[in-house]
């Protein structure tokens, strides 16, 4: 259960908190190690205070006023905060858009016959996303249809006279002018990387503001990379429907052949999960009881939705999967995979086999992964699994007993599915008339990762808790879903405990309806970090319901322990949509208190969005719920 | 005179020496001062071992040892420095093919009748481009020609499945097989830009060697980007030739109107240069001589060439052409733009004039540029530059009597034409059988910044003043030909002083060839950065000629007193295309001695090209000397 055990300040999980103690005791250097080792931690880096945007430099900055107050070029702390900002937006969009992209050349290929190993799973789903996308689709076959979303996919990346359609067809109409007003329409989403890699550079843009725009428009071309992630991987894999799983490291079987695949894409791992049925045989013959596949991270997320494989760990415990010493091998995509992982691996066992060119790591296997062979790469990783399995046979493990059931799988699809069956002519009645009476307060998205700085899950339970005693309906996704899943949030017999009347009695009520024998779970699990834009396709059909913009909607978000830059372009494309959205960790931006205004503050005149930063989980979930009520209020509610 | 005037160890020119006295007696801070202020510079930084790629750290790896020797995540410090020299080269190629984009846009709406201040000035160059883009020319329009080459450009933008253009058909072909077989050919401007910024994110490649070959890549798309800035440039504003006129701070002019165009791109100063003979009796009524139009820093470089504007200066001493109090307005469209101009301006009563969205400046004055209103809005900034005149009129300024004459203009066209006089059968056998009869050497490229840790323009001429002593040939782009010009290796009359006998010899043959009544000048005179392009078709002409790759020529390459970004992706480029390249300032990968051994020595295994990092001028041309002469030994000569 969430956040009340005191044994460690690294982990509020306890599974976590065991492997955490096996490392002590065989001086296994961890995360957390080479945090404390870090500290103190550069003020300069940390308050957005330092650049190394030219050989001039390095320059500092001293927030203190004691040292210089502008770089060696002139640039202020404002344009020096703004520019560094700017880098992290594009290079957040540039990692969500890259696993889109890879998507649509899947898609491209199995369109031209070049990948036998994938298929269009939901036509349904191709077509609606080609009708949004002004693709025909009367009369033509499901290939044609995909032909023409890949190569319009595609074509988003690329600056062109009409706006990326992942962007503009995505949002409320309302919304769509607002962002046209603002210019915060992207042209193309490759495009507005690299025009954020040129306005950074030595001697362009310094003007603080300026800068901060463009950051929201490569924000807007996030949302963009991340819908078409989502959209894509649907069709080709399937839309998620609610599944029964489970999550932690107790997933793991000491007597299996145990892989964790780890990383964002389905692209490999959803195969991986097809093929290790094939595998099984060759599992048995070297003594395993069968394959155990485990996700970690978001492509943990994407096989938990469509195939029930349960979650072994997220994020910052990423390692301690590996000091189970039951893991054979991890095969890992990209993004959040800490290099150290070979290390631990090393001491333990594992072998951790990378597959994509892009993210390579010293001292792991390499097989590189192609969609024309994707079953043969997949079965060399199995096959790699297996034999590691032959030598650790019979060595003993360390496989926490901790397993918390989960019932993931929420697409909107899935949720207005449920709903449909609540009131067949108007799905979303049922939602808004409970918003309406209160019964739900309003709606927190969860999302990002879990950061050393913060004891594992500690801000997402008791975000979480607090929210849900007030009503909130909660969805959550990433790695923010993996610490909330661990900790009981998506067990549906943890509604009494843990939600107030209001908010159970339609959990319950949805739950019945649907012949669930039981209230929905506590949480929401809408997918992986790409599938935020699941979040905001609920909040735009929500305002097109109600018809108004998300900017009017009882709507929050929250990165309570967030890392990556993808979570500050997430948050960017939040704001942008008009969303009160909170950060539990520092983001650099504190040298600059222009830039700290604008963002929490002044950019709300503009989109209706703005960031709240703050570290304490209590205090950020009143925050929440003051906006919450602020948008109920001007909803007249 | 070059590098012995020790008045002042903040700059070699005399000029600049007068101006940074004047800042000095006024109390006006200048890059020196904060240069002096930020001392001493993070040392973290500085060797490429901080990293602030996620929200964790920042991290900081000590190099001797004494502190973590990994980030958080695990990140060794050769995948730190790898990771942060790849953003380099990443922001280097946004700028230069942002700036080449905004001619390819350019010369769409010319072509589309949208922007008709602008025509084709050179209809041969745009058939030369086109047929090498295989664009059909035979029997169509210039205008035609030019909406296929616009649209090809832009194209080359895009992820695509055949190689980038402006990258793969500009190469020796040897060398496009090099580059096919290392994987170094990109698919897409933009796309490598977005792949590179993918790639450096929390958790994705750590092996520092694939790190380096994706940096060499998109090094190679830096090439595109600047081999289509001149190209296009040329076809819209004309093939520069040689034209004579001057150097430094003395050519203000008093009792003028001086306007500076600082920046890069020739598409608003090329227009400047013209409507200011519109606006000549403007400010004749306003009681000025006339206009004076001056050039800083690449802008310049653009008018140099192609209208004989002198340049007032370059660079690192950019605010010093403020400081005269003679400057009346600078028009500034993007890169290497300092955001302390503004407050020197302040000062001196100067107005800063910033005119692309991509580059405002807090408490510049913004005139938004459109090329469909091109002339009008050259006429607004020339408008604030007379309306200043007039208020600063009869007051004192300090014009320091110093201007050098310059011969410039050296296109590939031009410098094959001037051979063309001596055989106009074969124009590059006179070169090459000089190089083979020892009479030149070899041949270097100054490139790159003036860079405040370097005493202005000290490396460049005691490199260029040793090597023409040894017979190399040398030419010069950027604020390197700025540094060269203002010191007189642009004025022929200096070939006698300057270079050894058998450069002295080819020099004054094909001056008296060209009927010139003397030699060329010392150093030729390429262009802005993006014309680093030049000195690549030039080397790949000779090689063609010669029948070998680029690698094997005795060429050698200088970045002396680099600052950009766009110096470190021109420097991939470099060594991309088979040069040893040297580099004056330290690069930021000494926290890596694997990053560092790769840079310097293995990679001349794959390309041919290494970078040779050193500080000391003397010992850096013997260096280049070294290279020379090993080169020439491989040549059998």
């Amino acid at each position: 259960m969430a956040g009340d055990n005191g044994k460690s300040n690294r982990s509020t999980d306890p599974a976590v908190q065991e492997m955490i103690a096996k490392a002590e005791s065989m001086n296994v250097f961890t995360v957390w190690d080479r945090y404390e080792a870090m500290q103190p931690q550069c003020g300069f880096g940390d308050t957005g205070l330092c650049c190394r945007h030219c050989l001039q430099g390095p320059c500092r900055i001293d927030p203190f006023g004691d040292g210089p107050d502008k770089a060696i070029c002139g640039a202020s702390a404002d344009v020096m905060v703004a520019r560094g900002l700017d880098r992290a937006i594009a290079a957040g969009t540039a990692a969500h858009s890259g696993h889109a992209r890879h998507l649509a050349h899947t898609m491209l290929k199995m369109a031209e016959g070049k990948a036998k190993d994938y298929s269009v799973k939901d036509g349904a789903k191709l077509r609606t996303v080609a009708t949004r996308m002004n693709i025909p689709v009367e009369g033509r076959s499901d290939n044609d249809i995909a032909l023409d979303l890949a190569t319009a996919a595609l074509a988003d990346f690329n600056e062109k006279d009409t706006p990326v359609m992942w962007a503009a067809s995505v949002v409320t109409k309302d919304r769509a002018r607002v962002l046209t007003d603002l210019g915060l329409v992207p042209k193309g989403i490759d495009y507005e990387i690299s025009e954020i890699m040129h306005r950074t550079l030595y001697g362009v843009d310094a003007d603080p503001v300026n800068l901060l725009l463009a950051g929201l428009r490569c924000g807007v071309a996030d949302l963009a990379g991340c819908y078409m992630g989502t959209d894509l991987a649907d069709i080709l894999f399937g839309t998620p429907t609610p599944v029964v799983t489970e999550a932690n490291l107790g997933t793991l079987k000491a007597d299996a052949v145990n892989i964790a695949v780890h990383g964002h894409n389905p692209v490999l791992s959803d195969l991986m999960v097809t093929v290790a049925q094939d595998k099984k045989e060759a599992a048995v013959s070297a003594g395993a009881s069968g394959i155990n596949m485990v996700g970690i991270c978001c492509t943990g997320n994407e096989v938990m939705m469509r195939h029930g494989i349960p979650s072994c760990t997220h994020s910052v415990s990423q390692e301690m999967a590996i000091m189970t010493g039951a893991l054979d091998a991890m095969v890992v995509d990209y993004q959040c995979i800490m290099p150290a992982l070979v290390n631990v691996a090393e001491c333990m066992g594992t072998t951790i086999v990378t597959t994509m060119d892009l993210c390579k790591i010293s001292g792991a296997t390499h097989i590189e992964f192609s969609e024309e062979a994707a079953s043969e790469k997949a079965k060399e990783a199995i096959d790699i699994a297996i034999q590691n399995f032959t030598r650790r046979k019979g060595n003993g493990v360390d496989i926490p007993d901790i397993r918390t059931p989960v019932v993931a799988g929420f697409s909107v699809e899935a949720i207005v599915g449920a709903l449909a069956k609540v009131d067949a002519e108007e799905p979303l009645k049922p939602v808004v008339d409970n918003i309406k009476a209160g019964n739900i307060r309003g709606v927190c998205l969860f999302a990002g990762c879990n950061n050393v700085k913060v004891p594992q899950d500690r801000n997402f339970t008791i975000m979480a808790r607090k929210l849900l005693e007030e009503n909130v309906l909660l969805v959550a996704t990433g790695c923010g879903a993996g610490a909330l899943m661990r900790h009981g949030f998506m067990d549906p017999t943890n509604v009494d405990d843990m939600c107030g009347d209001g908010l159970k009695a339609v959990l319950t009520a949805i739950g019945e309806a649907n012949e669930l024998g039981g209230p929905l779970p506590p949480v929401l699990h809408l997918g992986s970090c790409v599938d935020n834009a699941r979040a905001v396709a609920l909040a735009v059909a929500v305002a097109d319901y109600l018809g108004v913009d998300t900017d009017k909607l009882p709507v929050v978000a929250s990165a309570a322990e967030a890392v990556s830059e993808k979570a500050v372009s997430i948050g960017a494309y939040a704001v942008a949509a008009g969303l009160p959205t909170h950060v539990g960790v520092m983001l650099p931006v504190l040298g600059s208190p222009l830039v700290t205004q604008v963002l929490t503050d002044k950019v709300k005149d503009l989109t209706g969005g703005y960031f709240i930063v703050d570290l304490d989980p209590e205090s950020a979930a009143d925050k929440l719920l003051n906006a919450i009520d602020e948008r109920r209020a001007g909803l007249g509610l």
